[in-house]
C-alpha cells in the first residue's frame, strides 16, 4: 500500500512523518522491513502548507531556488513527456536490448533527474577519463570545470556488446524486462577494471563492497549514450515519496522561502552527535546573518554494504528523531538520495556535495572520514580521515559550494551528552564509532544516555533483534505498489 | 674530463655534436658507457653563432621567449646566488639532516629549475593531494589551475623523521654528504604507498619500476617544503652541457628567433619513423605560416628502467642521427630533460608536456601509448595506448599547449622506408616496437634497411655488444669533474 503519487506539491513529509511515528510505536519487527514508514497520503498535510506558504509569498521578496546554480547551467530532466512516452517505447521496443542491474538502474535514476547535471546519459570515454584523471568534466560551451568525481557507466559483457553490433540506439531493460530507457549515440569502448578500481579508491584490495557487487562481475565494456527515461524511476518501497528529485527540492526550499540550504549526508542512523553539529550550524547561519537556514537531512538511498544498517530502518529512526525534537521539523527537510554508496572516501566525497549543489544547498557538511570504512584486508582506516574535507575543499567545480567542516562531537562523560570533543579534558570523553554502535545494537545493550534519542535507539534494537530471530536478514523487501 | 662550465652561451650544441661524432666513430666500447660524447669546450662554435643569433636581431622585431607563458606567469628559480651561498652553507650546516636518493636529486634538480613551476619545493599535503586527484594545482592568486600530475615529494622513514624533531628547515644532503640545499617551513605528512601507487599508475601490480626503484623502499613520511638550492645540480658525466634548463632554453629560442618551438619527448633511440614525424610535423607547422619552427628534441635523462638505453648511448646516437642528416640541426635542439621516469602512461604524459611548457615549447607531440608499457604482470599493455592522447588533449592547466597526436609511422615493406602507416594496404607494414629494435640489436642482428639511420644503429649494436662482453651491464658510471 505504498504511495506512488507525484508529489508537486511536497512541502511536510516532515510533519506527516511526525504524525506516523505517533501512531506507529509499536510497529512489529517484520514491519520495520517490509512495510512502508507511512500508510496514509502526506498530500493532506503537505498541500494546505505549501499554499499557505505560496500565498504569504505574493507581493513579498520571493527568494528564487537559484542559491546556487545547477552544474551547467540548467538541471538535467531525461524523463520524457507523457504524450511522447507512447511512441518512444514503441521505438525502443525495436531496438537492441541491455539487461540493467540494480546498481545500473539506481544510476539511471540520478542521471535522469539531475543530480549529475550535466551529464545526460552513462559516459562515454571523454567523460569516463576525465572523470578517473581529473574529477572533473569540461564544459562543452565556455570551457569551465564541474565536479565529477565517479565514473558513472554502464558495463556489458562480450554478448550483449556483439548483441548491440552496429546499432546507434539501445534499450535499457528493468527487472522484470520491461524496457525503462533509451540510450541513444552509443559509444562501446574498454572497461579496463583495474585502472577504474586503482583510480577511484586508491586500493584494488579485495573486499571493496561496491567493487564486489557492481564491478567484477560486470562485463568488459562500457557502454556510453545520451540517456531517455522512459518513465519516473519508482521503486514501490514505501518510501518513494521521500525521493525527491533535485528540481522538488528546489521548489520546496523556495516554499520554505530558504536563504541558505546546509545538506548532511548520511547513510547512518541519526545520533545526537551529529544532531549537535546540524543544529550548531543552523546557529552558525543564523549568526552570519542567514534569515531561515533550512537542513536538507539527506540519507543515502541506493546500494549500501550488507552491514550498513538498510534504508527503511534508517528513514524510521530519522522520523523518531524528529519526533523526539532533536532536530526541528520546521526547519529540516528529510529527503532519500537515490546514489549508490561507493565507500570511496575523498574521491566519492564529492560526488556527496556535488550532487547537492544540483538539488539546490549552498552548503554542504562534512565530517571525519566522509564515505570511508576500515580498510578491507588490513588493520586501518582505508582513507586518512583527514583527507575527504581537504580534497573537497580544493575539488575542481566546488568553488560555488560553502564547505562546512565538522568539529568533532564525542560523548562527555562529565555531562552524559555529545558534545564537542575538547582536547584540554580528552580524558573524558567517549568516542563511538558506527561499529561501535551497532555493535551495541546487535548485543542489546544501550549505549550511554544521550547518546541517541530513546525512541531513535529502540528502533535499531528492533531491527537488529530482527535479524536475530529471522532467516532473511540485511534486507528489507521490496513491495509492490 | 667532464665540461662543467655553466652554459650562458649555448646555441650549438648540435654543431658540435655533428663536429664530435664525426670525429669519434671510433669510440671504444667502455668509452660508450664511461666517457663523455664530448672532450672539448663546445662555447669555441656556440659562442661565434650565439653571437651572430643576437646581432641579427638589434633592430628587427625580436621574437620574445614568450612563445608560451611558464605556470604561474614566472619561471620558478631556486639556486641561490654566489653571494648567498656562503652564509646558507653555514645555516645548513646547523640544521637537521635528510640523505637524498639519487632520485632525489633529480627531482632537486627539476624543481630548483622551474621544470615544475610553480611549485617551489616538495610537495606538502595540500599539493600532494590536489596533485594525486585532481592532476592539477589551484594558484593561490587568481584561483586558476596549473597542471601537475605526478606527485613531486621527497618521503623519509621514521628515524628521520624523529631527527628533525620541531625544526622548521632541513639541509638535504647529496650521496656524498655534501649539503646541497636547503627545504624550509617543512611539513612532515604520511606516506601511504598504497593509495599514491594506486592512484598515480592505475594499477599496484609488483614489478613497476619507478615504485620498485623510489617508493617501496622509502619511508612511510613525507617532507614538504620550500627548497633552496646551494648550487647547481651537476652530474659530471660529461653531459651537463647538454641539461639546459626552462630559462636556458627559453633564451636559445629566442636566440634563434623561434615562431614556434615543438617538443618531442623520448627515452628511446631516434628511428626514422621519429623522424618522419617530427619533420612532417615542422612540414605542418610551416603550412600553418610559422616561419621559423625549431624542434626541442628532449630525451629524458633521469632515472629509467633497467633495460632501457642508457643516456649516454641515446645522446650518442641523437647525435648521429643529425650527423646523418635524418633531423637538420639547424632547425633542432637536442638538451636532456632532467626528470626521472616514471612509466605512468597518461598520468605522467601530462607531466612530460607541462614541464616543456615550463621549458617555453608551445606544441607538443603525443604519440601512441606515451610513457607507457607492459603490464608488468599481465600480458598486455599497462594502458590503453590511446589514453594518453586523449588525457592529454583534456587535461586542466594544459589549455594553452598545442597538443599534436601522431600518426602512426611503420615500416612500409614496399618501399623499405618509414612511411606513415597506411589502413588500405596494412600488409605492407611491419610494426617494429622499442622492444623488437632491442632484441634486433642485442642479437646484433640488423633491423629492415631504413628502419634507422646506419651509424644511429651501429651505436646500438656497439652498445649491447658491450654488455654481452663485460660484466657491469646497462647503466654508465658517473665520472668525477
Amino acid at each position: 500500500m505504498s504511495l506512488s503519487i507525484k508529489l508537486h506539491v511536497t512541502t511536510s513529509h516532515l510533519n506527516y512523518l511526525n504524525h506516523h511515528a505517533k501512531t506507529n510505536t509499536n510497529t512489529s519487527t517484520s514491519n520495520i522491513r517490509t512495510k512502508p514508514i507511512y500508510t496514509s497520503n502526506p498530500l493532506i498535510i503537505t498541500t494546505s502548507r505549501s499554499r499557505k506558504m505560496s500565498l504569504g509569498c505574493y507581493g513579498a521578496p520571493f527568494i528564487k531556488s537559484s542559491l546556487i546554480e545547477p552544474d551547467g547551467g540548467a538541471l538535467v530532466d531525461l524523463v520524457v513527456s507523457e504524450s511522447q512516452r507512447g511512441p518512444k517505447i514503441l521505438e525502443a521496443e525495436a531496438l537492441p536490448k541491455v539487461k540493467l542491474t540494480k546498481i545500473d538502474i539506481e544510476w539511471v535514476h540520478v542521471i535522469s533527474e539531475g543530480w549529475a547535471s550535466p551529464l545526460r546519459g552513462f559516459m562515454r570515454e571523454d567523460e569516463y577519463l576525465q572523470s578517473l584523471h581529473f574529477n572533473a568534466l569540461r564544459l562543452k560551451g565556455n570551457g569551465s570545470l564541474v565536479n565529477m568525481s565517479l565514473p558513472i557507466v554502464l558495463a556489458i559483457d562480450d554478448q550483449t556488446k556483439e548483441k548491440i553490433g552496429n546499432s546507434s540506439n539501445v534499450g535499457l531493460l528493468g527487472p522484470s524486462g520491461d524496457c525503462i530507457a533509451i540510450l541513444r549515440s552509443i559509444e562501446i569502448y574498454k572497461h579496463n577494471k583495474e585502472e577504474r578500481i586503482a583510480r577511484t579508491w586508491g586500493t584494488i584490495a579485495a573486499g571493496l563492497p561496491y567493487v564486489e557487487e557492481a564491478i567484477t562481475p560486470a562485463g568488459n565494456w562500457l557502454l556510453g549514450g545520451d540517456l531517455e527515461v522512459l518513465k519516473p524511476i519508482k521503486y514501490n518501497d514505501g518510501l518513494d515519496n521521500y525521493r525527491l528529485s533535485p528540481k522538488q527540492l528546489r521548489e520546496e526550499f523556495d516554499r520554505r522561502e530558504a536563504d541558505a540550504v546546509f545538506a548532511f549526508q548520511l547513510r547512518n542512523p541519526v545520533h545526537n552527535g551529529h544532531a549537535l553539529l546540524m543544529n550548531d550550524t543552523r546557529k552558525g547561519l543564523l549568526e552570519m546573518g542567514y534569515k531561515n537556514p533550512i537542513l536538507l537531512l539527506h540519507p543515502l538511498g541506493g546500494f549500501t554494504k550488507a552491514d550498513d544498517v538498510p534504508l527503511s530502518v534508517r528513514m524510521e529512526q530519522h522520523s523518531k528523531v524528529l519526533e523526539d525534537g532533536v532536530l526541528d521539523p520546521e526547519t529540516t527537510i528529510v529527503a532519500i538520495f537515490p546514489s549508490p554508496m561507493h565507500y570511496a572516501g575523498p574521491t566519492e566525497v564529492q560526488w556527496h556535495a556535488k550532487a547537492r549543489i544540483n538539488a539546490g544547498a549552498n552548503f554542504y557538511i562534512v565530517g571525519r572520514d566522509p564515505a570511508g570504512m576500515g580498510h578491507p584486508t588490513e588493520k586501518r582506516d582505508l582513507y586518512d580521515p583527514d583527507h575527504g574535507k581537504k580534497v573537497l575543499s580544493m575539488a575542481p567545480g566546488l568553488e560555488k559550494l560553502n564547505i562546512l567542516p565538522f568539529r568533532v562531537a564525542a560523548y562527555d562523560t562529565s555531562e552524559n551528552k555529545m558534545a564537542f570533543f575538547d582536547p584540554s579534558r580528552a580524558k573524558d570523553f567517549l568516542f563511538i564509532s558506527g561499529t561501535k554502535m551497532r555493535a551495541y545494537a546487535k548485543s542489546g545493550e544501550n549505549p550511554p544516555d544521550g547518546f541517541m534519542c530513546p525512541n531513535g535507539w529502540k528502533v535499531l534494537l528492533k531491527y537488529y533483534e530482527s535479524l536475530q530471530t529471522e532467516e532473511s536478514p540485511q534486507q528489507p523487501a521490496v513491495l509492490s505498489a
